[in-house]
């Protein structure tokens, strides 16, 4: 007489926060600087290739099926390809590289998480009509090689008009690295996703900013990424001696460029024509005390959920810059301009975070991400939603950067949920 | 029978144009880059030593006796010292080096102006009560080691506080070019002059502004020199990604250094409390297009000649400073200061400045100098008086530097003229 089969009261996939945390700190220790504790781990760097190499041995100390794409992102699967049927994924991920001395979480946070959500259906036999899929997206900051949101792109199709040779700021070709990171400058369009693939995309992330913290908020449920301008203009003025030069008659750039830096700020606070707006960065020429500047070179940089808001400003500033031109008799030209535009998440999928976040009964509450993501190009091909934990102080791609422990557990537990109502999944 | 001695009749010294215009143009291409024309002279350098040895052989050929001080200042006098009663001088002169990539002129026509007025004189046989000596000074700009007005101070007994070993900015010894260029650091005190051995210092020199082209005029009579201060504030705010950092809240330490130099302006522009207040200097941290400025440091320079309206300048600045602090939530500090007094010129020589122009027929006009001179060292010991003529464009310590060959000519006129009323002269 044949046993019958056991009917498997299966556990529900729960979130190891023990797990979680241990790969936060063996992974933020990667790339460490021993004096200042930040993390320089540039795409397709040395330390790098260790984190990858670092997720890779984990995965598969798990049992998951890790691979490495054309593009050199990792994409880390319950099972290996072909062994079942395929099904469109829930992708889920985040980035390993980081900025030169910048934090431990931004990026990795969100791949660790990933991970662990992955590794917690496949331990609970747990199965739905999609797949959860994690992904290490390579080179999202762009520090080393400027192709940031490298991996992404190629993952959404936009690598099409890369240049030939992709190279660093100091002319080195990325194929050798990207090889050494398992990819194949030659082969990027085996990387694309085609869009019937995918069912949605979650990215999990710390805040970078102090919205979460001042509002004792602990979940972030991204409405849009915002849209980002930015300009570089510079000013002509004419040089002279600081002791010498009457007032009347002087074409002095830096205080031209000084009106302009207030122009930006007014733009974004009194005139809040568009969420933020930085001068960052100010070269100025001599630079010298004892001489009136003759050119500054400035970049504004204008952000907002909103592509007319962001229109708006521009013209705004524009019109601006042409009149501080006229008062202060100098020329200011644009000389470069890039521009993103906003991205809007998925309603249905912010629903589903907001559903997760009542039955843990914790605060939360939308915001738009100030910063750019690999969201924002994987929203070209798929629904697209993301998840921010609070940052301590507000503060990222710094030393410091930070989240307190629980709320690192908290933010995987929220993408679970989400991932598991996202993926219809039924239990066998 | 003895035949009675000749009565001479003696012309009246005159200046030689085409000599003076020669050496100007000869002097001119020691330092001179090919390419941008710019003269790079600094103090104590080879190209310097090359101008002294230049200056030394003219005067030499010219029957005229050159002997070097322990300073390293050249002084040029009508015949060796010793060879007749010693009288006051009526010095005369300026300075050889020059800042990187500087002008021919600036120093360099006061000095050959002054050579030429010595020689104009040797050459006529006249003589006065007081004798006439030509001087170039030691290191006036401090351009490779950082002792601005070395000569003069020297002369005028000022380097009684000096550091035992003066160095570079790379921490060479002047000790060495110092010998080389026939001083020696030992003897700094055998280069002082007593105050009863000068009548009066005349410094002829280009304006560096343009103050006299603008107006039409040939001539300025300097009637103050004028006062300086340098402060060197830090303003400390919080760096923070520029897309994630709401406005409110900022501590942007760049819009509170903007409004900085509008304030620095203001004093001088709208608010007239001095003559010129210029932010030359600025530099930025970590000047980057994505990241809010949390630290900028910059250099306010103001200048007036009046004390009294400088110390109203610099009070008004610090308590624009403490404003500005309070309302941009940042940190301000004064981290140095410098100041030099402004210095008042003779009036009876600047009397007879005016004269001398009258005799000619040539338009001048009273203006303070805006620029540091070695005349306002001298004028420690004793009476001063400076003569300006028009700078092209108004330009100065750049390749472009320059004024007409017929006012550098004029110039030296009035320098002579000046001279011999100051001298009382008398024909032998």
């Amino acid at each position: 007489m044949s046993q019958p089969t056991a009917h498997r009261r299966m556990a529900p996939p729960a979130v190891n926060g023990e797990r979680l945390l241990r790969r936060v700190e063996e992974l933020g220790n990667i790339g460490r600087d021993a004096a200042t504790g930040g993390i320089t781990r540039e795409g397709f760097s040395r330390a790098d290739r260790e984190a990858r190499a670092y997720l890779l041995e984990e995965s598969r100390s798990a049992g998951l099926a890790p691979s490495v794409d054309a593009a050199g992102n990792i994409t880390i699967r319950p099972r290996p390809t072909g062994t079942e049927p395929e099904r469109p994924a829930v992708l889920m991920g985040s980035h390993l590289d980081t900025v030169v001395n910048g934090g431990r979480l931004d990026g990795a946070y969100g791949v660790l998480a990933a991970l662990e959500v992955v590794q917690a259906c496949a331990e609970s036999g747990i199965d739905g009509e999609f797949e959860p899929v994690a992904v290490a997206f390579a080179n999202e900051e762009g520090a080393l090689f400027p192709q940031p949101f490298f991996g992404s792109s190629a993952l959404a199709g936009r690598l099409a008009d890369l240049p030939l040779e992709p190279c660093d700021h100091e002319g080195h070709s990325l194929r050798g690295p990207l090889a050494l990171a398992g990819g194949d400058l030659d082969a990027l369009g085996s990387a694309v996703w085609p869009a019937e693939s995918l069912a949605a995309y979650l990215e999990l992330h710390v805040e970078q900013g102090p919205v979460l913290e001042q509002a004792g908020n602990r979940i972030g449920i991204v409405d849009g990424i915002t849209g980002r301008t930015v300009i570089t203009a510079e000013i002509r003025g004419t040089a002279g001696h600081a002791g010498t030069t009457p007032m009347p008659g002087r074409r002095d750039a830096l205080a031209a460029a000084s009106r302009a830096v207030l122009a930006v700020e007014r733009i974004a606070s009194a005139s809040k024509l568009c969420r933020v707006a930085t001068v960052g960065r100010l070269d100025i020429h001599p630079n010298s005390p004892n001489t009136i500047a003759d050119t500054v070179r400035f970049t504004a940089d204008l952000r907002d959920t909103s592509a007319p808001r962001m229109e708006e400003a521009e013209a705004t500033l524009r019109q601006d810059l042409q009149d501080i031109a006229r008062q202060t008799g100098t020329d200011i030209q644009i000389v470069a301009r890039t521009y993103s535009g906003p991205v809007s998440t998925s309603s249905k999928l912010r629903g589903l975070i907001e559903q997760s976040c009542l039955e843990l009964e914790i605060p939360f509450q939308s915001l738009p991400s100030g910063a750019g993501h690999d969201a924002q190009v994987v929203a070209d091909i798929t629904p697209t939603a993301m998840i921010f934990v609070p940052s301590i102080g507000g503060v990222s791609h710094v030393p410091q950067e930070d989240t307190s422990s629980a709320d690192l557990v908290l933010g995987a537990e929220v993408l679970l949920r989400t991932a598991l109502k996202a993926a219809h999944f039924r239990v066998h």
